[in-house]
């Protein structure tokens, strides 16, 4: 492996050109953006070794596409179109659906395999690109079936020597699930955060009494809209579904208030609880 | 100051119990609990020097009450009749309406700072307890005015010690605020938590999928029912104010995502991501 070309050089593309570049000391990381001054960014950083535009790929042995999933739908078959028949192209992409009927019947559809490495941070950008972000984090895998099986061997020892585990699932089931496991996780941080700020906008220092717990709990309000705006649009059916089931939920704990029955309201809190247990060894 | 009584000798009495002893070492610190076991474990982690009971309140130059708040308010009358005329006693719950009133009338009044130091984590309980939990957090101190000016003093020094900043606010503002930079996180994420687990019941290896996101997002959902119960029920109607604000907003991002309105949905992401400079500084 000679010729990496990350398209897309923000917090995951630049992360994972971090951690390949350490292991793989001699490959060349070929960076490509929309804008200049991100790619000008990421050479400064040392993400990236050289500045590269799309007809370069001829020469590429991994494409590396961490870009939103709207621009990675319409881009995927065009880099696909691009690469040598023995390059292998793969997306780091939250939703997977679209993703995967983008190229489903590309003639080099062999070449790509299906990615979402469950890493990140609210930070976005080439600036947000740090070392080891995948070390003990899940890479989920679609459609492993659909790649050549030299390309998938070759993809699955890069992720596993960054320290990723690599979990299989097709690409309905990964939007479904991952609606509730992340999707949602990022519309309630939001909108917690827009009703406290709507509420206070005009007592600035009340945010002296946030503590921990409020940060923790509107973290994900600070990620990037141009990054979740198509995550919400292509998975949208399976995230109303979880919004809807949140609100039913919420309103329910509402109205045990209103009742005074705080034994319940005890016992929705009990019977969440364990969710200690569920997320031993997450940080 | 010879003799600190810490009633609740959990994350929050604990982690005073540490940082108050290693500022003062010459101090005694007793510790009071309901549970025999809870002070075993107190006195075994060096939390505090001796087991002790209400009975022995009398020689007490500080009293700290960190017990959940229904026990607060039924408790703190008799701590207040047994303290002699210099004890100071503070409390640290999360509300202060119902706190300040139910001593509002008690013939050693002045006797008693009501606080809120708001620092915490998800976990309770005397293994709980950390050291410099209280640096650079802020302890809201209500109805300072009530109190002997010279107990003011020794607090707040006390509290100024250990790494807090002051700041005052009535106990009715402090519990409306609290509401929306506290409790409602809380709730949000009890409620994420129960919303996630209640579908993926059946599909526990689904929480493979689970990212530092979701993890954050969701840490407040390990918190104490115990402490929390009550903590809901003295502030009913501002926490239900949040939760319809709160509720509005998630209804109309699921409308205008049911209405393809992406373009506000991203507006809806962008006008709160000034969060970030909001909670710049808490950790």
């Amino acid at each position: 492996m000679k010729n990496i070309y990350a398209i897309g050089v923000g917090l995951i593309g630049g992360s994972l050109a971090i951690d390949i570049k350490k292991n793989n000391p001699d490959v060349i990381i070929h960076g490509i953006s929309r804008k200049d001054t991100t790619l000008n960014t990421a050479l400064e950083l040392g993400l990236i070794d050289k500045k590269a535009t799309l007809d370069d790929l001829g020469n590429a042995d991994l494409v590396i596409v961490s870009i939103p999933v709207d621009a990675t739908v319409k881009l995927l078959p065009t880099i696909l179109d691009k690469i040598s028949d023995t390059g292998l192209v793969v997306d780091a992409g939250s939703t997977k659906e679209d993703i995967c009927k983008a190229v489903e019947n590309h003639p080099k559809r062999r070449n790509f395999l299906a990615m979402h490495p469950i890493a990140g941070t609210e930070h976005s950008g080439p600036t947000a690109a740090i070392e080891g972000l995948f070390k003990g984090k899940t890479n989920i895998v679609c459609e492993v079936e659909k790649t050549t099986f030299k390309l998938q061997e070759k993809a699955l020892k890069l992720f596993t020597d960054i320290g990723m585990r690599i979990r299989y699932m097709n690409p309905v089931d990964h939007d479904k699930h991952i609606a509730y496991m992340s999707h949602l996780s990022h519309i309630s941080s939001f909108m917690l955060g827009k009703t406290v700020i709507d509420k206070e906008r005009n007592e600035r220092d009340i945010f002296d009494m946030a503590g921990s717990g409020f940060a923790s709990t509107v973290r994900l309000a600070k990620s990037s809209p141009e990054m979740w705006t198509p995550i919400f649009k292509q998975n949208k059916t399976n995230v109303i579904e979880t919004l809807e089931e949140y609100i039913i939920n919420l309103t329910h704990f509402k109205e045990l208030m209103k009742q005074d029955d705080f034994d319940a309201i005890y016992e929705e809190m009990a019977s969440t609880n364990h969710i200690k247990d569920i997320l031993n060894g997450i940080s």
